[in-house]
């Protein structure tokens, strides 16, 4: 390299914008318990254009580019090595437009999801795409990793709540799509590319999100359930009966419920005796309405015998109530070590695919706890497996990814590939799409300096 | 070229997979009125394999390729010239899998919209991508154009409906997405990639779309509006109040609605005095549930003065002369001759272009017609211009274009840009943005064989 490239990335960005030595090291190079992180220099644009300009001589020297958001990532995607410079969006929070009337919001790609979601509170509207991290989580890395969250089934992922884009490519080029319109079939939809794919095709700037309407009611209801099959079918009258106003459909499998409750800090609202629970909550016009639609599905579902039993909540304390019990992570820290799983299915292969994985967890993991809830209307599972050994872990994940292959399962269903579930990849991928991906790569990054290693090698 | 082209193709796909000669020149080339097909055959593969290796022999011949669907693109797309060989996708029209639990459908990308429709009705549940153009086009052609119609406001475009897809490259690889699953975050997703794209990164051959539960009722109204920006306001509260089963919000500006109403067909449901009229539609459980939530937001929209007269229908012939007058594209042909443009805007952007585009058209073309309709929800303008000379289009084309620009318009919401709105994609997109496509282009089918000359040169 013939620039000092510490030297020439402050004459960008300023003293203020770069960070060295300790300054780096103190940082995590992910969520809790990550370790410390290793880079040149953390570079911290205050602007679109300096980031473009740090991106030009990066390319110009050959030099590997990580990106940090808010750090919240739960595969590792954002974890550098010594060699690399780090590109942090930190010092780019603004909020730079809010429209009302069409119901859009732009922001810079440093805003967390929190600080997106109250300014579209402020004017009575609503960001819908929500997950525990939202305090940290930036708008970027949710773009990044195309974040699902707790409203997926009537929302849809991040990329449903993206109109448009302002990404800088490997070289420093500023491609801006920052459309506001919904509808904008001219060309290749180019946000599309940049959405889920972890920050190694290029980095976020700028973001226009989509608002909706406030929801001004709901209605929450915990129901138990006889039969697998019971669920897909409550499911589907509980989407038809609510029509759009059904919000969360969250299955807690017998294992989950019982432990769970087994704690004194809840009182079971319904007995543990069944082998699965389901809280339904739907949105709407005002609590009163929705209130009572929630009911006649209910009494729909009890005379068609597909649940057994069901509370619907009659307060907001019994709502958080309900919710507290699927909330609880504390009481699946008690299974430790434990190891969590975001895994997808289509919904018939779940109940052969759990009853398999019970099995050879048996086989190879004696003592291991199996745990299981999940958004069955997105066909996503939270398999949650305790009291296997850290050490353990790489063959624990070889059982848990390889049944998925055959059923069509995916190994991430929301949290990405990053760096963690890279040797997996090749279980929810085949060879062909794995070299399309690539080609892909090359095109937009010939020089590989975006995020390198990540996904895939 | 050292083979006999047509030859090679027989080979692969046999006698009855090739049309040459008559057979093709007695082919349209696109939807009524185009001029007839030219191309050195149409070859009709019969399976994917099939088209792999005619890709495969075309690749390695430089051979270009067009593929036709059902032929009822409106941006001459599939317009092919004598050099070019035409893939049809006709024989590949099976249904492969209807899995009820899981709802999705898969199938072969030759079947029309609507058999996929009726094959999800066949089992209780819903196809929700509709146009007027069911009976002809594709499930091929709708991925490839990312078709809208009349459900986008509730349930998007055909990308939001599509889980998996198989597609054969240029050079005859063959990428197999076929998951069925809802949420993927596994790498690249391949399927955005395509879907849009007009035939000119791949051709798709198989499809696994999202079927959704089949709405039990419906209730219509008709209301006039005062103000542009009550507009909005009303679209705020019913999607609010309706909660996810507002199912349209058809705008019909006075110029459309006194224009239909004023023929006899028609018996006006509200004078035609008002600046704006809207039809609400909102589907759920129940017709009578749905009236009643129709009902109660009528009643509030009045009481906040957003609506100036309604009615709200009470029978299905009712609810259908309603749409009568929203669909009577007979109507607007008396302004022939006519020019229908699919624009999309910012909404607060609307009133302001139309206002601009009519004192345009004052000057240039002072004795036309302006009609103006369109899916307000999802900035959609469905702008018609009566009474220009066919030989005015490309003036017409400009006038109506230049002024989206600035505005952030999209000069194609749902159509696509094919070959006719080629000239005009930079009103729509940046040279980087441009230059980021011709990247993929280049990177996906670096002989530019497929779809050549179609959305760039
Ligand atoms: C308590 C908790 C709960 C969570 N719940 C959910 C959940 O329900 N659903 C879910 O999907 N995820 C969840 N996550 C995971 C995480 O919050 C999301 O992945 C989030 O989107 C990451 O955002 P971030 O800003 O922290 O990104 P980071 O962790 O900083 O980065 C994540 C990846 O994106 C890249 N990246 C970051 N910013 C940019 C940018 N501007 N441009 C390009 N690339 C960028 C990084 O390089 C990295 O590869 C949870 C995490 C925690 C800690
Ligand atoms: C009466 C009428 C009403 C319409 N209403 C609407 C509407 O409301 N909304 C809307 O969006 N559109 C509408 N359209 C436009 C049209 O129906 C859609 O664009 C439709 O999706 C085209 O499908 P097709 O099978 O006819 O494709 P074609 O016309 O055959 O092809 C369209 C484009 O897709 C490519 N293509 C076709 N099949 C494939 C394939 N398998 N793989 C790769 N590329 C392929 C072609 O090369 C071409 O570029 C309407 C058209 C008509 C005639």
């Amino acid at each position: 390299m013939t620039v000092n490239i510490q030297e020439a990335l402050t004459d960008i960005v300023g003293p203020k914008g770069i960070l060295t030595g300790e300054d780096v090291s103190q940082r995590l190079d992910g969520w809790m318990g990550a370790p410390q992180c290793q880079a040149k220099a953390i570079v911290r644009p205050a602007t679109t254009e300096e980031l473009s300009a740090v991106m030009k001589l990066c390319h110009q020297n050959d030099q590997t580019v990580t990106t940090h958001g808010g750090m919240t990532g739960l595969v590792g995607g954002a974890i550098s090595s010594p060699e690399d410079v780090v590109v942090s969006l930190e010092r780019m929070r603004n909020i730079i437009e809010i429209d009302a009337e069409n119901r859009t919001l732009t922001a810079e790609a440093g805003v967390t999801l929190q600080s997106l979601q109250e300014a579209a509170e402020g004017i009575d509207l609503f960001y819908p795409v929500d997950l525990g991290a939202r305090g940290s989580a930036t708008i970027g890395g949710n773009i990044a990793t195309n974040a699902g969250g707790n409203r997926v089934l009537r929302y849809g992922m991040t990329r449903d709540s993206i109109l448009g884009l302002e990404v800088v490519l490997a070289d420093g080029t500023v491609v801006s799509s920052l459309s506001k319109v919904i509808k904008n079939n001219t060309g290749y939809d180019l946000r599309q590319l940049f959405i889920g794919s972890e920050g190694t095709l290029g980095i976020v700037t700028k973001a226009v999100v989509r608002l909706r309407p406030k929801p001004r009611g709901e209605a929450t209801a915990l129901v138990a359930v006889e039969d697998f099959n019971h669920l897909t079918r409550l499911l589907s009258l509980a989407e038809g009966a609510l029509s759009g106003g059904l919000s969360s459909f969250e299955v807690m499998w017998n294992d989950f419920y019982s432990l769970v409750t087994s704690f004194e800090r809840h009182k079971a609202p319904l007995p543990a005796s069944s082998p699965f629970y389901v809280i339904l909550e739907t949105q709407g016009n005002s609590d009163e309405a929705e209130q009572e639609r929630l009911e006649v599905l209910l009494g729909e579902a009890l005379e068609q015998e597909l649940i057994s039993d069901a509370v619907l909540t009659q307060s907001v304390s019994e709502r958080e109530k309900v919710w507290a019990i699927r909330d609880d992570i504390e009481a699946l820290l008690s299974l430790n070590p434990i190891h969590g799983f975001d895994i997808s299915l289509p919904i018939p292969a779940m109940q052969g695919y759990l009853d398999t994985l019970r099995q050879d967890l048996d086989q190879h993991f004696p003592d291991c706890r199996l745990v299981v809830f999940g958004h069955l209307g997105d066909g996503n599972l939270h398999v949650i497996i305790g009291q296997v050994p850290m050490e353990d872990k790489k063959r624990l994940d070889e059982v848990v990814y390889r049944g998925l292959s055959p059923l069509g399962g995916s190994i991430s269903a929301e949290h990405g590939i990053g760096h963690e579930k890279k040797p997996y990849l090749q279980y929810s991928r085949s060879e062909n799409e794995l070299s399309l991906m690539k080609t892909l790569k090359l095109a937009l990054d010939p020089k590989q300096l975006l995020n390198r290693g990540k996904i895939f090698d």
